[in-house]
């Protein structure tokens, strides 16, 4: 595919489009992206396609029209924007997690800076047990341009509860039943990666025991919003 | 009490949910909260009631609908959301500090990370000294749901000068004879615990002596202001 | 002198008031202040006088009204508001230092967490010889309510070309020919306070050598700028 | 040159100095800048000059008439403003990389802080190698006033990948095709700094194999964007 196939613009799934575009503002407004890196995408409901955001297109500049539909090989579909370069690694999720509708990628500092460590987050908070049910893990080192990154997201996030990997020497990617739930998670993870990397400079912080986690976890899932 | 249960919105103390509603911009203005945590209450004057932010919901779409009214075992009485997870720790501090007539709730990442390692704050700073009247105090671990949060407030802050608790692995929790005083003390804790960490990560910051502690705390507490 | 001896505003040096309240934006825009923390004087012209932040007013809520004619002792001489607690500092350094014209007060993090050890800012940066001449020197612990701060600040600025002293476990003040030029002092104390500060997390910066400072200090002075 | 020798506006190269002065406005949104410090310059396509901002002048108040053009020996011929100090710096580069048409100098603090121990920031994050091609080198110390600063830059840079150097003690000199390209490596060049500096602090990060740098390096510069 290249930028020429997708100058068709038809404009279909033009409110999720709008809907995600406007999602990115939870990006910038929290500080985990830097200029043009960072993405958003949502599953198409009943169809075999999903919208992301378009590769380079900056934040100040991004409508609906920064949004490009693909179908889950990766390939756009619609759109006037040659879609982001992180497209195979969402296309991946989304073939194999099918109740995965929404994902994140970012490469938010604190949570960053622990995957370039690769070491995971340890659960030493109750809002990290309420979101992530234990520690953030981290996922393998993963060349782009094939389905390196996406294999190691899913083989990662699938025997953990938490909706966020850190990708080694990369960054965060997230899942979620929806892009906001999505995006939620790639908030939450930069902020537990930021207060339990302000802990540990200054010691050890204390663990949960794991039977208070599950408690937590399993009280957040059922009960916490309206 | 279920949120249907609260789906019979009166209007009751609309004056003082839009004040609480709007005190909660001092949060985010000076990030102390991240996504939809973090919650102010308010006693209401007179009654047996207080107000507080309803669960979830987020601050830029907060109005005085977004605030509930509750009775003093934190029951729902009046409103459209159902009242924030935090409610039972609010109501236990409300009946059991009659002096008490306004709460803060945060996750604010410094004063967090001191909360991780169960470690209070040292009185380095003469506006600490000022404000709190020596170290900001650590409370016990505690799982939401009963009434363990709002026990550890009570005990720790009882046989303390601060008007702020550390809860360990949890957050802050601040009090006053206002919301907005609670909300002061909610962002003069973030503020000493960044500087302090701060002052640690380069060596050891220099105890002030309590004799002088004790005679900027009684000044501060009897002068400052208008 | 009490809050009632200033309810008889006649509204004198309006213009000058004005400026010194418009000054305090670049302290919230810097975040060197927090709440109602920090406040900026200037002297009068041809006056004994200077004019100073009201104490505890808040800074979206900073008018000429807000800021209070003082006379040299630092009594209140016209104005709505009770001067800031520090104007007593203030007045001994306008009263000592007659070359100096404006002064600023904040407890800006990293520059107070230097402060916190009494530990001087090394110069280590072209931009601190440049503006500071030197280190950024400590003042002596002093308590609020006579002439010991000013008199901290006074012996520690009179023996160093810097325009920036860190008082121990308090903060910093600046002076300068005018309340401007102590506002831009302010500012640069705490970005290299902050810049030194991330350095030494990581190592030990390198110190430029006495020779090359004092070029450096000298072009700056005379050559930078319209 | 003084100041007296440029209020000889013409108004030449409005359009190239309202897109110059523009690109300031990245500097202040990713505080990479305080006060007056850093700037943008770009080279006048055809002409044997290049456009840069005036010394001292505010953001604030930035518009074209704040941007001067100067010769390639750093003259300036045509505006209002005296230009930067750091003007013969980027004349001396322009003189000697014929294929940088754009330059951004910035104080950011986390990269102003490895500058300070003369470190080179390691490439452990796939962004860096992307961006990067490595890590990003040090200059030599150089003080302001002739040549010195221009000649390490293009010293440094001449041999590494990287439109990025850190000048020892001082800051950051980017260069770039375009003023964006080089405002666009400040902006990377501070991220990569601030997460590479968070992870060092809690232990050593990995770095990526220079085979894997490689490839990722040849990809972003020939398939990103759009």
């Amino acid at each position: 595919m290249t930028a020429a196939d997708v100058r068709t613009e038809r404009g279909t799934h033009r409110e999720q489009r709008e809907h995600v575009a406007a999602l990115h503002s939870y990006l910038t407004r929290y500080q985990l992206v830097t200029w043009t890196s960072g993405n958003v995408s949502e599953r198409v409901p009943g169809e075999d396609l999903f919208v992301i955001k378009g590769s380079g297109v900056e934040y100040d500049e991004l409508t609906w029209e920064g949004i490009t539909v693909c179908d889950l090989d990766g390939n756009a579909v619609d759109g006037v924007k040659r879609p982001s370069s992180d497209t195979d690694a969402h296309a991946y999720v989304y073939r194999n997690l099918p109740e995965v509708n929404g994902q994140v990628h970012t490469h938010s500092p604190y949570a960053t800076a622990w995957a370039a460590r690769a070491e995971e987050i340890p659960c030493v908070l109750t809002a990290m047990a309420d979101e992530f049910g234990g520690p953030i893990p981290v996922g393998p080192f993963a060349l782009i341009g094939d389905d390196s990154i996406g294999r190691g997201i899913v083989e990662t996030l699938s025997v953990s509860r938490s909706p966020a990997v850190l990708m080694r020497n990369h960054g965060v990617f997230t899942i979620g039943p929806s892009a906001k739930a999505a995006v939620k998670a790639a908030v939450m993870t930069e902020d537990v990666a930021r207060t339990v990397h302000f802990s540990r400079q200054l010691g050890e912080p204390l663990l949960i025991d794991q039977d208070d986690v599950d408690k937590l976890y399993a009280r957040y899932q059922n009960v916490y919003g309206q």
